[in-house]
């Protein structure tokens, strides 16, 4: 059992929690790779995914995670839907409960919205990333797959290079990251890395080169080019050239280095095309390992016991 | 058996149909209350979701409905389709037909359109909505959730309160609680009740107070922002001073009467929010009858009879 | 089975593909006007559509086919996505593949997407549209079409009307009905029809009588009106004078021809509405072999071999 009725953050779970998501993910990853993908583990269970910010590829990732569950799975997104009308967000979520839903999967643009709404309803909810504060599925999934490729993440070191300042990704990272034992630094340029990151026991490098040659994985997270005309954010020119990761750079090192990217990827700026097709980049098995940890996490949140 | 092959509208309905509607939703509301919610009745049936407007709430109940009878769904939007390529409201559906789709459940903006449509075909098909004309399956939930409340809608008092004029929940009410032998009244500015609605045999009120003392239910209104730019249209400011249900109101009643709203509400403007949230306010009961009702309707239109 | 692991265009297709599709088509359209229009077929197969370009009825279409083939269904579609964030079309569908997607149903408006695609990638591609290059499953429901109520096209004689200049429909269609041993003829403006087409070893004929008179099947191609702004494009009142097929043309033949229509339909534009609902037009049955040819193309491209 998890510690927690909800998932709205890393920072709520226990060591425990993350390691029993990824024992039974283990299982959920064996199914997937059947023929018959799916399972009737949730069949009694109806999921409403409630996304009130776009996000193609974490609503197909759930989507399929939760009908490899046979769940019952209904889609609310907020484009042209009563949220526009002038309804509050709980208004909006209760409706939708009323209908017999057991559990919610939100994004909203709000930090803190899904814990608000897990402050006044019954069903369980799983966050699906809260504007730059959390977004913990992305997280287990990135750790998951650290553990996959190299055994273990205790004791590792890993370093997030990019723009920390407005990224769940980052935050969330960090997070499961410490709690599983691994060591970790951000990197990036000063504008893009906040103040508070030293309070959280967090290595802060600006030298991409130091960063590669301390570090076992290198979790390099996407510039978002809409910021761009953000006071203080650097040029997509300038960023690449100091913290885009080319075949060179990796080749200059004297050892092998994990490459993550959460996608999707800006071919050329953070990572070269040959570095996000190379061997040890594991961006594709990321993507792979996300319908594995979200059906686990999905499935222990609804109190299943068995796979 | 239904006395009619499709469901236009209330006007059409007999009294019997209403009762035999409400008693299977009944069974219904038990099946979606259970651990598994579903039934295998509709497995041999298509159904496809035709909606030339939006309506999230309305729509996401119909495809609860429909996935919980275990029918087969197809959702079909105007947005980017072939109607805005010139095609007739005709084609448009019997293409949709001629995919083998047994039943249409159809929003157009235009009144008419689903009578319209089942002159020409032989689907049968569930009017969700046709412009300012009827709403049945509102009327069905709404009733059904008095009945629930109450133990009957016979003899009881209902006003109807805010925008009759432009309301399509409004006229449907008005038919189905005057074949269950309710007393109906309309209360709102007089720019927005309709000179033809004392033909219907509707008492019409254009002081709140007064209208509160004489019912059992209040059923208020959304009030359609959108609509505050047409000529003789209150402000909200205005509309909210005369019409808007307050907890003080409630509670200067020498008795209890129950509350109800479509939705989505617009809090502070037709009701506050402790009247919202309150004992005998039944706004979110309205949304789950909706599934069990809707369900019914469904259920019954495909020719049924064992739920 | 199927001489080709992807289906990507006609021309890559032999005789014998098409007759096997058909005969399989056949077997599925007995399925789905059973009262359970299901089979079991392809419940261990993921199928994705990907559709870059709108597309309401084939995307309809091609779903109720995989759902009645019981394959696990998830859409995917450009408005919204990473596509617009920057990402390239191969890391989009990497992307959707690395979650255990077996095949891709994709429409995309680049000529030769989805030929780029099958290079690179593993699972099955089945292609829904390359811009103005190929439309394979149209011709094969068209074809099909045609066998259906002539018992056969060897021999026939088939003019395709209208913009042949921007159609992927008619290019398919004359490939596939040349395979299938029947003569086209192609009709249309001098500015509509390609010079290459007589490379193609089609008839040629700018005049609509003339067609007619030799023809057994007239395919009238739905006029985009979009295109009228573009140069050398006739208006739409010219292009009906000259190429628009009425009752009175057809009566003042002395033989019966078969009217097809790829749908939507501009009524009063290609065809009249007495024509597009006279006997011998068999537009919505194309719309309804779409669903059989379809399930029959995924299922034999899925290695299937028992219906």
């Amino acid at each position: 059992m998890l510690s927690q009725k909800h998932l709205l953050g890393i920072k709520d779970l226990t060591r425990e929690d993350l390691e029993l998501i990824f024992q039974t993910a283990d299982q959920f990853k064996e199914v997937i790779n059947r023929p018959i993908k799916k399972v009737p583990s949730l069949r009694d269970i109806t999921i409403a995914n409630v996304f009130f910010e776009n996000s193609t590829r974490t609503k197909l990732s759930f989507e399929l995670a939760e009908k490899r569950l046979s769940a019952d799975v209904i889609n609310f997104s907020s484009s042209g839907s009563s949220v526009k009308k002038g309804e509050t967000l709980l208004d909006t979520v209760n409706n939708i409960l009323s209908m017999k839903v057991d559990m919610i999967v939100m994004r909203h643009s709000s930090p803190g919205a899904p814990h608000f709404l897990a402050k006044h309803i019954d069903a369980t909810i799983l966050n699906a990333g809260d504007g730059t504060h959390e977004h913990p599925t992305q997280a287990i999934l990135d750790t998951y797959s650290i553990r996959e490729k190299l055994g273990t993440v205790e004791g590792k070191k890993v370093v997030i290079v990019g723009d920390i300042l407005h990224s769940r990704v980052a935050l969330s990272n960090i997070f499961a990251l410490q709690k599983l034992g691994a060591e970790v630094m951000v990197c990036g340029p000063h504008t893009l890395i906040p103040k508070y990151i030293k309070d959280l026991g967090v290595i802060v490098e600006h030298d991409l080169m130091k960063a590669l040659k301390w570090c076992d994985v290198a979790n390099m997270l996407r510039i978002q080019m809409e910021r761009q005309l953000v006071k203080n954010f650097p040029s997509v020119r300038e960023y690449s050239q100091n913290f885009g990761l080319t075949k060179e750079i990796l080749e200059s090192l004297d050892k092998e280095i994990v490459v993550m990217h959460p996608g999707p990827i800006n071919r050329g700026v953070e990572i070269t095309s040959d570095v996000a097709d190379a061997e040890n980049a594991i961006i594709l098995d990321q993507v792979e390992n996300g319908v594995a940890t979200r059906m686990a996490a999905l499935y222990l949140l609804a109190g299943k016991k068995d796979v």
